[in-house]
């Protein structure tokens, strides 16, 4: 069996949830390539240090440039806060490494366009994080899609809804806490999360062609956890658009910090001609589906508890039943990246579908300044 | 249009609810016969003059003997507790009066032999309100047994929590709390609730042939509302059985009022050899329909919202998805009886049909002191 | 008792649904006034003969203004379409006449304002048929804001969703199809189902300050049923809107006939501070609410069952768990204009708070065609 | 760290699902203990070194004598038909070896009480992998009836419903299909399915003092894999059994294979005094939990989304919102087993816990036969 060897930038979140995906995939999946756990990498050698030990790094690094020089290193993967991801992954592409980063793919499609010159450049196999993809259920709402079972699609709908930063008290910037600070977020939900309603919609239903979008920072001062003072909160706190695919639908997203009761409801709806799907993060394991060629007198909205062996990815889990969680949409995409490295057919998304992503996001944040409708720049 | 003038016995819950029933059912189905409120009839004088006023009723009686013995009435409905239906009926049927009388039919199976051998002996049409077959959603999942889509029955499971006698303060007897009171009721939980469950299955599932059962008096003693002492409670709480069914499936049914969280859940479960289906009398506007011929990767349970034009009895009602509630089925069970004189075809159940239930409950309340299963017997 | 004495013109859905909240509102409720059903109108002498029979009507005209004309009405029903509501409207007020008009107030607007100033001149007693926020869920849903519960508002979102249009072969006009003729009903789910939408929106959060939207046609012709012809299609199919309340909350709206597997989902959601609550029309006897101060580790979304004597009209109907359905909210929107007649404090939505409604949809229909943000115009 | 050395035996779907708690609990438990896969047994040579590839097993072994032989095995794993559990953990404790052994402990009780003997007086640390009180919201549930919230319980309902044996053509007998041969598995669906609920109704409502059940075997005849031959069925399909828990409450069990549309559908209610609770697996990230505490306007179903930081074993997960699924119950029970370990107090269920669901089995079965409520038997 070949090994792929990792050096992974940052430990937190999503340090440990692809770690946990390097770690379990050979577990579950038959692949040619095997994932090494070869390097760990971050600015405090103690923190980095425990973290390798948990995880079972074989060693550590403190500054990024010295992991990207080494030649032990297959593939880098990048789980820095979202300013810090271009250089990170232009020089990484420049050294040869195959890349993993986190999403957004950037702070703004300029960025993201230097991004994908530098990896098609060099030739490296590069995906970026959106891992929703990879819920079966979501896959399973492809697949159903491209079969054509919905028919012409009418309307796409979605939305990311949490509650976490509703207090005045929470400061911003920091560990934990970059994501309120826009000089490292870049822009606060619409990046963080609209982006991966906005990825999976790409995915399911084709482009966007515009947008309008409004957006709102209800909370406008906040203490920064790394100067001490009360400062601008630079971020949108809540984002919500209107838009209009190539294909004719229209659609509206919404993401926002500030629904109480909801800690991390994405849910999307697309209705066709012939039928209907509905998924909802907060249950990831179960597909809605409603068919309006069932019989009248028993059609409804369906189900579909997605744990059975036909269903995407659950033939390598456990038995009908019996669910899997949010972890295991990580470990999908671990193990289709590391089937495109065999086959040489990329696992998407790409850096180039993922700067689609970001084109979407700068006119819907453009648009929430000019008022207006935007049109959503080509990707080339 | 010919006329059917109505006689009620009784002004309490089931009044209204059956008042509602005749003052509504002409406004929506088309029918040979009109309902006429020709009298209403209750010992309280004051109290009976109330009720008729409000209702529409155009006499009242306080002697349900005198309203028996009147020309100008054509059916009596007996709306009072369980332990007056036998003498008001019998002598209702002799008087040549049509009968629909509010379930249970009577005490015990006994009473109810007397009764079903009055009714026929006068052939006079005669009915028992057990008014959850005429749900729209029930009586759709009968035609789907009827059409055979579930093949074999292995199982049904079927309860009825309340949770409204938890307090000991509650006092039994007495205008609203007779259903506590033994000498008025018959029995507790088991006449009054789990015969519904009893019912639908008979209707559903064909005879059941033997029962093990287990009861229990929570609360041993309460203040009789009528005596003013504290008293021994005779009811039985809770009911628990198992079942078997003459077609070979098994069956549980439960009943309680000490269910903490519901109100009314009345819920039913019937699983075939090809499909399944669920009821749940707090959404019962909604049928659960599970079949196992969809395709696997799509299949699921399906909430039908049994609201469209080819449901059973909606067509009469609004469009679809505007749901209509419990006293509809009052109101179908009431078109039903019509077109059954009008036809000569006696909609069910009838008292023979309601028998049936009795000689179930009688079992039931039997094998509970028994400690052992028990047959059930037989309705001649 | 006195009595309220009732024309109504027009005898499709709407003339069923008043009539039945008509009859039957003295059974449950206790009011100074009586409904008596004086005269039904329509054009068709037959037909509204039928009709009168049906629901008990005493007379018939087939000519609205002698309706107006006579002296034994006192208060007229509007159950025409759309583009008739102000002439009658109008000309009824000069008659002296209280009016129960159905929804949208009006064709747009200024038409709208026309009826306000007629109505306020003639100082008769006015309202309009929004009946959802009589669903004693959504009723509940006010009084907890009302309270504060839910402290400073961020969101609002609400959809009515259908699927009844999305075969090409439906014509428009006609009995039953006015509403997909732009002539009859001046828009199309804007006015007809966004409407709603608004009105609960106006009353739940108070005014509407801009709205940014698009509307969508996606079956451009339709043959007219009174022409035979095929004939361009004037409605929107869609709409979806962005908009911006008054107290600084945030709000997505929108309404279609193409969201196949929806009969009538009409759902709303508003996040506060504290609080947020859900409300569905498929299940409309259920709240669904969410306090943040609930202990953490129990905290939940609470699916309130409301059908206990202590929520909203409930203790008028039957018992704890027993729902009741659309055709209710009706009757409480007569009885709550019977007690404001009455008391004198008239009940709403009036002319003028519906007049509000049409300002928000007109600002939605013109934003629609400029792609702009437009301000909503004040009432007055 | 101390290492504990693993031995495992059996490498079907629970040798995977041990196998993986092994590897992840120390990426997210911070324990005195580390796991380490030492062995991996099983009689196929091939087989089971790919399963030690697959998983990391540091060794294989074929005859499980040998494994237990073994000086460099700490703890032995037993994954084997329920037919083998007592012969190979009565050796193991003779050796001094820590067990854990899959669920049901044992055939029946006489033999549980041999294996409970066994490692009493070896002295070794034991555990049963009744895997269910470890799913988050299920040890929720514990604590809040810990802590007294439901006050004086009235009534306990589990089921464990499946339907994947419903086709006549599934042979018994043989690798996955060993849990249809009596000799192998001891019993059907009460050792298999319902000893889950009865070892959760044991935790959380305490000792069962008498049941009453009935069993069905629904197809009498298959062929058996290992024979070839069409044989008779000696396990029971179905089985529905009533009992009385000693605290007084009334409690219905039931388990099959046979409900159609369920595939691992084990659900448990507790209805209390003061609360009720209720849990599904196909959803095992929810509580269900009703307050009768609170206001009553606002008192409703609670769906607790049990993936907060302070539900138990969450904080050492994701983030809010983020369901785990079905496999983290096993490394929860590994990091409590190991912390147990560590501190001299064995967690739960031990041998001696086990062996009191053996009992209640026990009893269970022999009703079934006799017809007749029967006592369930002391552990001792």
């Amino acid at each position: 069996m070949k090994k792929l060897r990792i050096g992974l930038i940052g430990y937190g979140f999503m340090g440990r949830a692809h770690s946990n995906a390097y770690r379990k995939v050979g577990n579950f999946f038959d692949l040619d390539y095997e994932c090494v756990l070869q390097a760990a990498c971050a600015r405090d050698p103690e923190k980095v240090q425990a973290f390798a030990r948990t995880w079972g790094y074989q060693s550590v690094e403190t500054d990024w440039r010295k992991l990207i020089a080494r030649d032990d290193i297959d593939a880098v993967d990048i789980c820095v806060p979202n300013n810090l991801h271009a250089e990170i992954a232009i020089a990484a592409a420049r050294a040869g490494k195959m890349i993993l980063c986190e999403k957004p793919l950037s702070m703004n499609a300029a960025e993201g366009r230097r991004m994908v010159a530098a990896v098609e450049k060099a030739g490296v196999p590069n995906m970026v994080w959106y891992n929703y993809r990879r819920v079966p259920a979501v896959t399973l709402a492809k697949h159903l899609i491209d079969e054509g079972r919905l028919g012409k699609i009418f309307h796409y709908r979605a939305k990311f809804l949490q509650d976490w930063t509703i207090s005045a008290d929470l400061p911003q910037g920091g560990t934990g806490l970059w994501r309120l600070d826009v000089k490292a977020a870049g822009s606060g939900v619409t990046g963080d999360l609209l982006a991966h309603c906005i990825d999976t919609a790409l995915w399911l239903n084709g482009g966007i062609e515009k947008v309008n979008a409004m957006t709102e920072t209800f909370i406008k001062q906040r203490k920064h956890t790394l100067t001490g003072k009360v400062e601008k909160v630079g971020i949108d706190d809540a984002c919500a658009t209107l838009a209009r695919f190539k294909n004719g639908s229209l659609a509206t997203f919404e993401s926002t910090r500030y629904a109480r009761g909801h800690k991390a409801l994405y849910t999307l709806e697309i209705n066709g001609e012939h039928a209907s799907i509905f998924w909802d993060l907060h249950d990831l394991h179960r597909l809605q589906y409603f068919d309006h060629r069932d019989q009248g007198i028993v059609r409804g909205w369906r189900s579909i508890h997605v744990s059975d062996g036909d269903h995407p990815y659950m033939k390598h889990w456990w038995v009908p039943g019996l669910q899997i969680g949010y972890e295991h949409s990580f470990i999908h995409q671990v193990a289709d990246f590391l089937q495109g490295v065999a086959s040489g057919k990329p696992a998407s998304p790409t850096f180039r579908d993922a700067l689609e992503t970001q084109c979407v996001c700068d006119a819907i944040l453009k648009s929430a300044k000019t008022l207006k409708w935007e049109k959503v720049a080509a990707v080339k």
